[in-house]
């Protein structure tokens, strides 16, 4: 079987490997689509050789179908169309104790830590499995893992329907978000710099400013009667987001940190004083945020399909990494498997 | 009747005033004691005078009899024995609509922004009036609004009995805060650099150490089996404890901010996404912490007489804005006020 394996910054060499057979509590997934997500795009500039194992098969966004199943797996069979929450916790730390296991303080993120799903076959633990609706297409499938994290965020924030949310950065993290908010009954304000991103959210009915050319604050404030934004997504990572986030939130307004900071950002604390805000931690997700994030979109009410810019050959799979990088037009972009 | 007149930076003025007699719905109270607060500091450095009108009586921490009864304030009688919560809502903003009126967006702060406490007489509305018993002292009365921040830091902190709690800072607030938060069952850790406070902290029975010379992370860690503190109380306002403060919580921590931070600060935003910490922003006070800050001060399970250091004549203001400029062996300074 083909395996498209990470070899170091910026090499990626395709090569016939062969298949791990399931153990006890695993399957063997025939990969069908896989997503190409920001932190892959990361492993690809060699930005994470510190913890990545290398030759290493990376992905972790992947819809496929169960080739084989290893023992202890009654609830699978051959056939059953799957997609992974690739998580593999320890259980034993206090964040496992605590019931945070999505944040074990020792946790495997399979498709970085262990072998990804960028190849025809892959070997995962069974308790990784949620199983895709037959309505649901293998590209679709392939966008649970973003959705879950879309989920994941709207639920911590405890969105409620009327709100007013403000998503900064329209990428496919925040544009995936800003259609779980609506859906959940808010009003929804993007704020993103890239034109074709832009275009997209317009596209998708959502009021969207570059907040360059556009007194961000003042829009909010006069869309909120001048009270402020109920809850603010930061999903850029750059920091004047960091700056704008404490300036728009209304009295006990609610901050959701999505995005990866990889430095210290300089924020405005006095504003959580002022206002008494909420800053909220979010990562990854938990059972239930890929639960309904395979309903939501089995119920075909959020237009998924526009979110996917390009769907390539897994021998492509640098070419897709260079379209991200150049940014553009580009959302989502995945790779077919098999 | 005499008062203390802020003229501008560092310049005191005692004078002999017309007492305010008491309008519709206001009171006439004789103040007996009144605290100096980290901000009347603020305001005594100069630092506040595009917001205080001068000459300005200031003092807002205080304890007293009502003297004279306006109309409209059928629950007051002279001689009643009252605090003042000092906040002045507008009763019309976003804020004050949805219930925060205690953040008021159009806030007068009673002794900032409009006449205070340091005077024999004073004048304020009777809805700013909560009962003292008679069984507390004019002293601790004058303790009265900083507990009540210390109660609305604890109850927004949703401290449960049993959780471990880190206060970074052992002044005044940080000293009440340790002292309510043990009070609701919490294991206490004082992190403080000056060491009158540091030995008081002890004398308490609190643990408090000095994060110059413990390793902080490691202390937190050793005590909690490794999961990290449930609550951080950041009361402290310096840069190196903003870095501090994301080191210390557990998985899906809480971090108090309660510290008054004049410019940005670098936060480690990466901490909250890694561990999926909260940050809540406090500041003041709402009627019930005020209620529960005078139970719990009546009740005398909290060792409030210790906070206070020295009690001046309302004719040595000036000398006690000295002491806690200089620092070292100061805690609460209190006026005689009449």
């Amino acid at each position: 079987m083909k395996a498209a394996l990470y070899l170091g910054r910026e090499s990626i060499s395709m090569r016939d490997c062969v298949s791990v057979p399931p153990g006890p509590a695993q399957v063997q997934l025939r990969v069908s689509h896989c997503g190409l997500c920001g932190t892959d795009l990361h492993i690809f500039h060699g930005k994470m050789d510190h913890r990545v194992r290398t030759p290493q098969v990376i992905g972790h966004e992947m819809s496929g179908v169960i080739e084989a199943v290893g023992g202890n797996t009654d609830s699978w069979k051959p056939g059953d169309r799957v997609t992974v929450r690739p998580l593999d916790p320890c259980g034993h730390c206090p964040a496992c104790l605590a019931g945070h296991s999505h944040i074990c303080m020792n946790l495997k993120f399979i498709g970085i830590d262990s072998p990804g799903a960028m190849q025809t076959l892959w070997t995962v633990p069974a308790h990784t499995l949620h199983r895709l609706p037959s309505n649901l297409s293998f590209e679709t499938g392939a966008l649970i893992e973003p959705l879950s994290v879309a989920c994941h965020d709207v639920r911590l924030a405890e969105l409620k329907p009327g709100e007013f949310a403000v998503v900064q950065g329209g990428g496919p993290i925040g544009m995936l978000i800003a259609l779980v908010a609506r859906h959940a009954g808010a009003r929804v304000l993007i704020s993103e710099v890239n034109p074709f991103r832009l275009k997209l959210a317009h596209e998708l009915g959502f009021e969207a400013v570059d907040p360059h050319d556009t007194d961000l604050v003042a829009r909010v404030n006069s869309e909120t009667g001048g009270a402020g934004a109920d809850v603010v997504f930061e999903v850029s990572g750059v920091p004047a987001a960091a700056e704008m986030m404490t300036r728009l939130p209304r009295t006990r307004g609610r901050i959701v940190i999505v995005a990866i900071y990889p430095q210290p950002a300089p924020v405005t604390l006095f504003q959580f004083f002022w206002r008494e805000l909420k800053l909220i931690g979010t990562r990854v997700y938990e059972p239930q945020d890929f639960e309904q994030a395979i309903a939501l979109a089995a119920s075909g009410t959020l237009p998924l399909d526009r979110i996917i810019t390009r769907v390539l050959p897994l021998e492509s799979l640098a070419s897709g990494f260079y379209d991200m990088e150049r940014g553009g037009e580009v959302m989502k972009v995945l790779v077919r498997c098999s």
